[in-house]
């Protein structure tokens, strides 16, 4: 199987990171697309994705898969080793919800601020700025640090004592907040121990 | 367990739904949430969902779960009946993918045009509408729409030839689109066909 990425970009990252902690990293071929040059908005990757967004993992059959959620939930099926989601009914709906919150809360807020209110991508691809709802998003991931703060206070991993798909989610949020200039205010230390220690992962360390 | 919501919301009635597919309605009681009355923002209410939104489901031993793709991956490892996640990886994977396109490229996008760009829930609830963001996701939404309609030229469901929680985000979708005076184009006679067939199912037509 194929992904279509960026290397280090924040999406990208949760399907890597992903992939690292399932052992499976070998099982995939990494195909750079050209997100500066424009390439995510050509026909034939638009094709693969009509979001325009990478990563996007193609089967050997052809079928392509985008949303890094959905791409994980085929990753956590398809490989063994520790569910990234969780084993019944009542840990996989804490991790959903849980990783749901890390991307709108933190991650997409980011985003949209990256891309809305500062610079971005560069003046070729920020073609459609909204700077107001851009700003306003970089609160709301603001409120959204202080939530997980307080949740990690309570638990060491995001969804309670495991590391799940919910911690990725939020690391990547954090890791793309910190290239955008939002800084994890340091009264945050559940929030900055935490990504300390997912930090020191070995899925985060490869060569 | 509980259902805290509203009846005849649009994220209310995908949990509904799901419900009564699974033939599990009557394993739930439902509580009002007096939302017009901006209960949902209450410190009661929010210790329950930090989001401040409904549906909330709450098991019996108080755990509260949020997010309607979260409860309803619940609901589907819960009870027995036909999978709404479906069963393998691969369709699993496509079905959240379609799933999550659903909601941001339809659902999301008409609420965010709902409160931001109408008088949506009133001015006591509306207090920071982004009116030029909320007219961009009324695009997004019909843009969307076109998505699904060239989808649905293709299959009888929106992933593919069985029934599943993508069509029922879509059909919520909908129906919150039509609420907002969003009309779907009668060109795209695939999605509208569809939604036909969608709403006679019997989990749609309760007494």
């Amino acid at each position: 199987m194929k992904i279509y990425d960026v290397e280090g970009f924040p999406n990208p990252l949760r399907v890597r990171v992903a992939l690292a902690e399932k052992g499976a990293l070998e099982s995939v071929s990494f195909i750079a697309v050209d997100v500066l040059g424009g390439e995510h908005r050509s026909a034939a990757f638009l094709a693969k994705n009509p979001a325009g967004a990478v990563p996007v993992l193609e089967l050997d059959d052809g079928t392509c898969i985008a949303e890094c959620s959905a791409i994980i939930e085929y990753i956590d099926h398809q490989f063994d080793g520790p569910s990234l989601l969780g084993e019944e009914a009542r840990q996989r709906a804490i991790i959903h919800m849980l990783q749901r919150r890390a991307e709108f809360m933190v991650l997409d807020a980011v985003g949209d601020y990256f891309h809305h209110a500062t610079a971005g991508l560069g003046p070729a691809l920020e073609v459609d700025q909204h700077k107001q709802w851009g700003e306003k998003q970089k609160h709301t991931a603001l409120n959204g640090m202080s939530y997980f703060d307080r949740l990690l206070g309570q638990h060491e991993y995001v969804a309670g004592e495991t590391f799940s798909c919910a911690d990725i989610t939020l690391y990547a949020g954090l890791a793309f907040a910190e290239y955008s200039d939002i800084e994890i205010p340091v009264k945050h230390r559940h929030l900055l121990s935490w990504r300390e220690r997912i930090a020191k992962r070995p899925s985060l360390n490869l060569a």
